[in-house]
């Protein structure tokens, strides 16, 4: 199983943009890469990422400068192997959920598993999946956990989904900072920690705020 | 194991003001109280419902005027059984994720279930948890997963975690509407079709709006 992981390298992280500057943006997303790329690996694969631009990596890369679906697409195509999609924003994923994800598909488990998996992201959309079926491809724009299911029904693939608190939250605004706050100890935690962010329970929900 | 559900009975859902009028909150609360109630008993257990006042419900109901924390605290103390809490508007979960977090705890199983076993919400929250523990208390102020953590280290009880998107989506602000749509087929998700509202998907996440 490949396990891909897709990278915006240019001007990353834009709807973080009331909470962090341009170019901590850039060393913010970087620190979440490094967590993503070290939990692949925790969990027993080797990462690639799949980048829009050059980017340093402790991974091999690969440059397609096209919009996220038709790159992995691409991916999906050029090899018959199954393919692990895994966004590089997940800060608080484990090996553990990464685990549950991988496990769930026919590549792991060729009697139970199923020829798609998806991890769905807060607002619908689609954070991980693992495909093994020859046909299937993606549809990233939208609400693309529902058209990644309807895709699968289309081309008759069976689907799993990964009910997962840590796979479902992408880190894209500012109100997922304090999930990595409460629920990281990587990369993307201390770096936050470090540009001042601590947790405020101030009304319902705890945020993450800057002293 | 007892299971014991919270729920506001007077003004619920004040977090909901933006989207629905209070009539409208109390019966999209009664709404998710009724399919929350509905999958603990397709998880194989007996609701009971601890309510803040007199309220209709398909379950044994116990009104204890106090706030959260008194209230469920009060529970714990009055049995030596394991109890069970889930928040009434984890309109999300499934028999599935509830048996996940059963099954985590030492009152399901006695060789590698842990003393208390929490899920953890978004925020920082605790939207549901299992105590098998004679010390144990709450804290459902602020941070309370974290608080839940340090309270379950000072009394020397084991603790397990229970990573799930659905138990960790309790339905308290606009931008969690649009998860009920996309996840549940209950009679919260009806609800709220009836009420008008379709998924948008303009911008990044996919947003409930009424149309």
């Amino acid at each position: 199983m490949r396990v891909v992981v897709p990278y915006a390298a240019e001007e990353p992280k834009t709807r973080l943009a009331d909470a962090l500057s341009p170019e901590e943006r850039v060393e913010f997303a970087a620190a979440m890469l490094a967590d993503v790329l070290a939990t692949v690996r925790a969990a027993g694969r080797e990462p690639e990422v799949l980048a829009t631009a050059p980017v340093a990596a402790d991974a091999p890369v690969t440059v397609d400068e096209r919009a996220l679906t038709p790159a992995v697409d691409a991916a999906l195509a050029e090899t018959d192997d199954p393919v692990a999609v895994v966004m590089a924003d997940l800060a608080l994923a484990t090996p553990e959920a990464l685990s549950r994800l991988f496990d769930a598909s026919r590549a792991t488990d060729p009697d139970e598993g199923a020829d798609v998996v998806l991890a769905p992201g807060r607002g619908g959309g689609t954070n991980a999946m693992v495909v093994a079926h020859p046909e299937f491809r993606t549809d990233y724009h939208g609400a693309s956990y529902l058209d990644h299911l309807a895709r699968a029904r289309e081309v008759d693939a069976s689907v799993a989904t990964v009910d997962s608190h840590r796979l479902a939250t992408d880190v894209d605004e500012r109100v997922d900072l304090a999930e990595v706050l409460v629920h990281s100890d990587g990369r993307a935690c201390a770096w936050l920690a470090d540009a001042g962010f601590v947790l405020s329970t101030d009304g319902g929900r705890v945020r993450a705020v800057r002293e």
